[in-house]
C-alpha cells in the first residue's frame, strides 16, 4: 500500500497492441492522439481540467524493472525484442495540454500526445484515469463552491472516497476549484491544503456529559474550538452548553468560541434558531458550520430558505461526485504519419456527437473587450489568428448560425508540456493553479455558470478544420 | 505517486480529539467502536464485505516518522507529550471482523475495534475509507455478475476509476465478487487477477485497412485474438473481415478465432446477426464479447432480449458504482469502560433507523437444514447459542413478528483479527476469498439475491441485546 511502481497500471491491450506494433516494425510511426470528453457532468455549463501534474509525474517515472519484465515474459505472448525495448524504455513524445484549472468544454482536445504510436498507446490508460478522476472532482467542486455563494466549503469526504488516491487527489482537485480546506491531514502535509476539523459524536459520548466534553475541548483548543452540538438535543442542550462554555470558560480567558457544527436535523430551522441563540448571548462572531450529505442542490436550497450558515462541510457527494460519478474523457487517434506525412484520421459514427474531429489541433479561446470568454475555436495546429482582424465564428453543426467578432483577444489553450520526451513546462504550485482557476472561472458569463440549464458555451471549428472534417466524411462515404 | 506513508491519511479531528484525550489522561480508556452501514446500495438485498486485508496492512504499518511529527508540531496545537506518544506509537487494540466476501446486512457490526480510545480514533478514517470503497465495488460487482447469469464479466474500468487505488482495489473487490478478469495489468501482476483485453479502435485505424489490422493481430496472437469489429461497419465490414481472417489466416494454421468484440450500436440486434454469420462460417467456437456503458440493468435486458453474448466487458459503471457511488459505512461508539466496567452506549435519533445498537456485540448467522441462511442475530459478545435448542427469532422493531426455529446451524461472523495489537488472523489468499464469497452467496435465498425489490433478510437482536437497548432508551428518556 505504501510503495508501488504503477508502470503496469495500464489496460492489457495497450501491451498487446504495442507488442503487435513492435513486431510489425510500426512502433516508431508518428501518431497524434487527443484527449477530450463528450458531455459535462450534471448537465453543467463547463468542466474544470485537473490532473496534469500527476500525468507529468507518471510519465517521468515510467520505467519497467526486471520484476515487471519477468511478469510480462511469463505471459508467453510478448516478443523478446519488445521486452528488451520496454526494459530500456524512453519517452520521446510531444505532449500539449491545457493548464490545470482551465474551464473546458466538450469535444475540444484538452491534452494532445504526438509521437511514436507505441509510446502514445502505453500511456493512454494512466492519462485518462488521472484526468478523468481529477477533472470529475474539480468540476463537481466548482458547482458546490458556486452554490455556496462565497461561504466556505470544506472537503470532508475521505471516509467515503474510492480508495486512498481518491481521497488525496480528490482533495487536490477540490482545492483547485475553490474549496477552502480538507478534513484529510495528509493533503495538508503534502500539499498545504489547510486541514480542518471539529469533533465526532463519539468524543462527546466518551465524557460523562456533553458539557464536560465541550469544556475539555475548549480548554485544549481555546482559539480553535468548533463544538458539535447535535449529539443529544441541538436546541435544548447542545446550544445552551456551547453558550455556557463561552460564558464560563472562554470569556474569562478573553476568547470567543470559534464555531459550532450541526450534522443532523433540519438545517434551515436549526441554524436560524442557533444564530438567534448565539447572538442573544453576544456570540455574533461564533460561526455556524453544517454537514450531512450536502451537495450543490441542497446548499442552494438552504441558502434560498435563509439558513444561517457560515460554512459547509461537504463529504461523500463531493469526493465521489455521486450525482454523476463518471467523467468520460477518451483518447482518440486524430492523425498518423504515412510516408513522412501526417494524415488526419476521423472515426465516423451514426451518432453525430461521436464522430471525432480529425487532425493535429490547437484550441483558441476568444475573449471580448471586457475579458469575458466568448467562444473556443479548434484550429489546425499551425493556424495563426490575427487579433487585429475580424474573426468569423460559426456553429460546426449548423454553419448558418454565425457571427463576426472584432475587438477581441485570443489565446491558445494547448501549451507544450513535453517536447521530444523532455519536460519543458514549469509546473505551477497548487496555490497558483487555484488562483488561475478562479481567474479563468471569472471570465465565464453567469449564463454559463448557472447550475441548471446553463447557456451552451460556443465551441467552434476554424474554416480550415471544418473543411478538413467535411472532406474526410465525403471520402469515407465513398 | 509511487511511494507514500499514509499514516497521516486521517481526518484532522482524529488528531485533535486524540490530543485532547491524551491531555485529559483519557487516552487509555477502553472503548468499543462498531463499523456498520445503514442501507444497501441500489436497494439491493445484500452487500458484500471487502477490504479487510488492506485494513490489516494499514494497521501493521501505522507509524509516524520525524517528517510527520514535525509537520504536526508546526500546527502549534498538539501537546509535546502527545507527539512523543505518536513517535513511538504501538497498536494495542482487539479487532474483530467478518471474513472478506461475507454477505452483509444493514445495522450489524461488520468490524469491531476494542481498545484504548485514542488508538480506536486514530484508525477510524482509514478503516472506513478502505471498507466503504471495496465493499461498494464488491456489492456492485456481485449484482452485475448475478445479472450475467453465468456469462463472464470482465472488469474494464481502469480509465474511469477514481484514481489509481480505485482501479487496483476496485478490481480486487470485483474479483472477490466473481468477475473473471480485469483489463488492468497491474492487478494481474500483484494479485494474479487474469489480465484480459482486445484491441482499441486506434489500432484498427492505424493500419491501411481493417483487414490489414486484423491480419497483423491474428498473426501475432493466433491463439488469443479477439477482434474489435465495429470501427467502420460491424455487419458489412467488421464481421466479414473477421471471417476472412479465420478462413485465410487462422484455418490454414489449424486455429480458430478466439473472439470478436462489439463496443457500439444495438448490442441485441448486432450480436444476433453476428452469431448467425459466425455460425454460417463454421465459427461456432468464436466468442462474442460486448462492452459500452454496461451495468446490471442493461445486461439483464440484453439477455432477456436473447442477445447472443458470451461475455461482458463492464467499465465505468462497475468501477465507480455509478448508480450509487457511496457506501455509507460508519464508525460508532458502542461501549466505553468506566471504573473498570464496560458501559454500553447508545446514540438516539429521531430517525429510528439512525439510533445505534449499544454494547460490545457478536453477530450470528443461522442456517436451515439445507444450509440456506435464515437470519442474522446480533447478540452481546459473550452470549452462547446452543444449536440443540430451539431459538426464538423476533423483529427488533416489531417484536410481535416472531418465529421459533429448530434444526439450524449457527456460526459467529465476527472473528478475531488482532488481539492486543497482534495479528492473530491468517489472511486468506484472494482466490480463497473469492471461493468463500461464492459459497456464502449461494447460501442466500433467490428472494434475497433478486436485483429489484428483494426480500429483506432478517437481522434481529437477541433478547438480551434487545432488553439492553430498551433500557438505555428508557434511561435516555428520563
Amino acid at each position: 500500500m505504501q510503495s508501488r511502481n504503477l508502470s503496469l497500471l495500464m489496460d492489457f491491450y495497450e501491451l498487446t497492441m504495442a507488442n503487435g506494433y513492435f513486431k510489425d516494425g510500426k512502433h516508431e510511426q508518428i501518431a497524434v492522439f487527443d484527449v477530450f470528453f463528450r458531455s459535462i457532468p450534471d448537465d453543467g455549463g463547463y468542466a474544470v481540467f485537473a490532473g496534469l501534474e500527476q500525468v507529468v509525474d507518471y510519465i517521468q517515472n515510467l520505467r519497467f524493472s526486471d520484476e515487471e519484465i519477468n511478469y510480462l515474459k511469463s505471459k508467453d505472448i510478448f516478443e523478446k525484442d519488445f521486452l528488451n525495448y520496454l526494459k530500456t524504455f524512453e519517452f520521446h513524445c510531444d505532449v500539449y495540454a491545457m493548464r490545470e484549472g482551465t474551464p473546458i468544454f466538450p469535444h475540444e482536445p484538452i491534452l494532445v500526445v504526438k509521437g511514436p504510436i507505441l509510446e502514445c498507446q502505453l500511456i493512454e490508460t494512466m492519462i485518462l484515469l488521472t484526468i478523468n478522476h481529477q477533472s470529475l472532482i474539480a468540476t463537481k467542486s466548482a458547482r458546490i463552491v458556486y452554490a455556496a455563494q462565497g461561504r466556505g466549503v470544506l472537503e470532508f469526504g475521505a471516509r467515503r472516497a474510492h480508495g486512498y488516491d481518491a481521497s488525496i487527489y480528490g482533495a487536490r482537485a477540490a482545492y483547485i476549484s475553490g474549496v477552502v480546506g480538507s478534513s484529510n491531514t495528509y493533503v495538508d502535509f503534502i500539499y498545504q491544503i489547510p486541514a480542518l476539523g471539529t469533533m465526532a459524536h463519539s468524543y462527546v459520548q466518551s465524557y460523562a456529559s456533553e458539557y464536560e466534553a465541550f469544556k475539555a475541548y475548549a480548554m485544549t483548543y481555546p482559539n480553535n474550538a468548533v463544538l458539535l452540538v447535535d449529539t443529544y438535543n441541538t436546541l435544548k442542550q447542545g446550544l445552551p452548553n456551547a453558550i455556557k462554555i463561552q460564558q464560563e470558560i472562554l470569556a474569562p480567558m478573553g476568547k470567543m468560541l470559534k464555531g459550532i457544527r450541526l450534522d443532523s436535523g433540519d438545517l434551515t430551522y436549526l441554524t436560524k434558531e442557533a444564530r438567534k441563540m448565539l447572538n442573544a448571548a453576544g456570540m455574533q462572531e461564533t460561526k455556524i458550520t453544517v454537514s450531512n450529505s450536502l451537495d450543490e442542490y441542497l446548499i442552494k436550497e438552504l441558502i434560498h430558505q435563509g439558513a444561517q450558515i457560515d460554512s459547509f462541510g461537504v463529504g461523500e457527494r463531493l469526493v465521489t461526485a455521486r450525482s454523476e460519478a463518471v467523467f468520460g474523457g477518451v483518447f482518440k487517434l486524430s492523425a498518423i504519419e504515412v510516408d513522412g506525412e501526417l494524415v488526419s484520421k476521423i472515426k465516423i459514427s451514426d451518432n453525430i456527437q461521436k464522430t471525432t474531429i480529425p487532425g493535429f489541433k490547437q484550441v483558441y479561446r476568444f475573449y471580448d473587450e471586457n475579458c469575458m470568454a466568448e467562444a473556443d475555436v479548434m484550429t489546425l495546429f499551425d493556424e495563426v489568428i490575427d487579433p487585429h482582424k475580424p474573426y468569423h465564428l460559426f456553429d460546426p453543426n449548423f454553419p448558418w448560425k454565425s457571427k463576426t467578432i472584432e475587438n477581441y483577444t485570443v489565446k491558445p489553450l494547448l501549451i507544450p508540456i513535453f517536447q521530444k520526451g523532455k519536460l519543458v513546462y514549469d509546473l505551477p504550485s497548487l496555490k497558483d493553479i487555484r488562483a488561475y482557476a478562479k481567474k479563468e472561472h471569472d471570465t465565464l458569463w453567469p449564463e454559463v455558470l448557472r447550475l441548471e440549464k446553463p447557456h451552451e458555451y460556443y465551441v467552434d471549428l476554424s474554416q480550415s478544420l471544418w473543411d478538413l472534417k467535411q472532406s474526410l466524411i465525403k471520402q469515407y462515404k465513398k
